[in-house]
């Protein structure tokens, strides 16, 4: 029985931004040499998360896939980007002082939307691997969400697999 | 410490579909003779989900767990049922190309609000295996959701368990 | 290869109560001596959820962290409080016959919302452990959600390793 584990890093812009990580993944289930177990893939960003979703084929204006654009359709309507403070609760005093203190500006605190869209997708997927291979079915591809659309971010991407 | 793999299949119909699978777990888990571990029941289709609830006692009039249909009365009101195109961005020309190459019905691919109700809902529950049985409480039991309305489908529920 | 669980037990209140739980983990994992693996915090509970976010720093007149009372507000807009009978289809007759027999006051069944808030939010989360550590990030921390606003309640929150 073995743990293996891979970070790699990806780039996000000013939108929200879903990639697809299943080629990553897939070569970090190859490295470990492990046949049976399972993998999850992990974001340590609390406003990221990861999905598994299908590849719809057609690509919006901004290259962003028609099917996770809808996605962030449905978020923005039941989650509305935060424009202003006092939309939402969150960033309250304690937090732009503490944010000051790390060198922030106050406003990449205004990414309350992406904090509270990302716990609702959640964090992680956990998937099977049988001979080698990721169960992802005929469709199935592995998205890296990250939400955050205050500034362009460099991410850390987590697998970790367990198994024989 | 052993990895143990079951898949078992269930048919659905052209409503949402969420079928109890908790028994189909459980003997999987007893095949395996792992005592302590974790168990993941995983979808690798697109449209489905799996998660965890409780049994409500009472059926609706198609046969549906009355907690089951209060949860698809919110999906309904934060997805829509996809009834035409031009009502999500997906289904998009490319799509539906790929899919006629596929053999598939054009009216097929208008399931965007089982993809994203879905994805909302996760694709697996990961469980812990104390003393042989799969924690769950009292009342838990272990649900796979089809979200796909336009056609009856056989799907795949797959069981990974590790452990010892 | 070790599989490692602890239990530990909150008291939440009459209403959505969402604690961190990170310091209870982590000395499970600290008790555990798992170096390299996965963690995963499950409630068992039908009612309770599991989630990963930051502490956002400022406290509402209630105690509540702004960014979960955030979370609270978005839930309450899709998936409103159980107020009456009839709002939703659940809780049925049967099910309050089932409950009166477990000597439950029928109106204890009366926390739908919890039901499906607690499903939409998962019930679990998986974490990989590297180097003795959760893989939190620099802000991330782990929180217990109970739902359920018609009686206070003592929840299990459960904890399973599986690494070396």
């Amino acid at each position: 029985m073995t743990v293996f584990h891979h970070t790699f890093k990806i780039q996000s812009g000013m939108r929200p931004s879903i990639q697809d990580v299943t080629e990553q993944v897939e070569q970090a289930l190859a490295e470990s040499r492990i046949v049976d177990g399972i993998l999850v893939v992990f974001s340590q960003h609390t406003t990221c998360s990861v999905l598994i979703q299908e590849a719809s084929d057609d690509l919006d204006y901004w290259g962003t896939d028609f099917l996770m654009q809808d996605l962030v359709g449905v978020l923005e309507k039941i989650i509305p980007t935060c424009r202003t403070q006092g939309q939402y609760l969150h960033p309250g005093p304690e937090h732009i002082k503490a944010a000051l203190g790390r060198d922030e500006l106050p406003s990449w605190s205004l990414n309350t939307d992406a904090h509270l869209r990302s716990v609702l997708l959640g964090r992680s997927v956990t998937i099977p691997v049988e001979g080698g291979k990721a169960v992802l079915g005929d469709f199935g591809r592995i998205y890296f969400a990250d939400f955050d659309q205050v500034r362009e971010r460099e991410r850390n991407v987590r697998v970790q697999i367990i198994g024989e």
